[in-house]
């Protein structure tokens, strides 16, 4: 019943999800990628700052700036 | 009777724990999973900054941030 | 249907990308190059502080300064 | 004569330490456990910041957020 | 036409380029060597700070404070 | 007639040494250890801040939070 | 005509160069040896801040903190 960090990472694709930056941006998109590094590629990405938001589109974002991921509509159950 | 760093942390799974971060969020869940760079997924998370509460659900989290972490209720003896 | 950060990256070359850096520095330009560690070449770039832009042209940029890098006309559709 | 830092971590088992970590908070615990990281485990542990101190129980710690340890009441000497 | 950013470092060997820093610090010379870690020689290199500026000669830098270099005089076009 | 830093360290090993850290505090203690990643036991420890002084008694410190290591009564001259 | 970074640091040995450190301190002394960590030992250290300047004789220094290293004196003409 253990959920490795990955696996939820991978069941989360083609969702919608927020990640939490270190310089305390936060980034809302559909995840549409990930390499082992935890690099991401949202796509439809809004960017939220202490003060405003503005329209990204498709971003690349390097995973060493990453402190957390959820997805705000929950993470799917684990397939059986 | 040392105890492991990465055997406490198995032994804590499915228990609610509390991180503080680097950025000093402080993040309460119930810990699903963890990896050896502890990167770690939380269900039903709450995060806690000097401000304010709100509900994230399930979070992945990566090892890199976390300052420390401790079980509330106290960890369970260890098995004989 | 997963796309890998690496793939984002050498399908938006010869188009101009958008960087947000860590000293919240952004630099806009033509990606001509990139490398394993994400290092990247910019054409014709700009850079944009808090206060202030100016044209830098040629740029050699080191990744680990990179949070985001996204393509402001948007990344052209995945060929088939 | 020379004193290998792991040695002495590994002789102020079970004993009372105090730790001061890179965001300045001062952990005081039994230390229980520690791998090759520096990754320590401290039981009974007290938190103190600037302001205010408080109980953590059973605490799991990164290594890399460490700057010093010491234990208040003397290490043991070195058994001959 | 890909540039990778290693090539087009040599391709400005012998020049005068401009490096931004970490620390906001800005250093212009002429580039006269560098290594796989991005270490670079100047000579005849000038430090610029919000405030002031002095004359440092021949400078070592280690590579990992580099945020981004470029050539005020425009690079030359890669040899056919 | 070029000395090596580890060489250095070795040869003040029960001398009193000075450490200046990255958070700016400073230590002086007797050297009693070190290892490959610097990491440094010191005896009979004190700790100086800004604005106050405390004993320490014997501390590890990981060397990571090293700036600089001096021996202010002087390093003894090499060995012939 | 390149000249390598570590090539310059060893032709620069028994010579008087001023280092710029992270936390912006200032050293200056006679560099009497380094590793390939670009650790250096510096003998009659002088150390300068915004402020003060105090002696503080032979220091070793931990590569990772260095920015820039120059040789007021100019380094000397490479060996034919």
């Amino acid at each position: 019943m253990v959920e490795a960090p990955t696996h939820l990472l991978e069941r989360v694709l083609q969702q919608r999800v927020t990640l939490v930056l270190k310089d305390s941006r936060q980034l809302t998109g559909k995840l549409l990628g990930l390499d082992e590094h935890m690099n991401l590629v949202l796509d439809d990405a809004d960017e939220t700052t202490a003060d405003v938001s503005r329209h990204l589109g498709r971003v690349v974002l390097r995973g060493s700036n990453v402190v957390t991921l959820h997805a705000p509509q929950g993470a799917p159950s684990k397939p059986a």
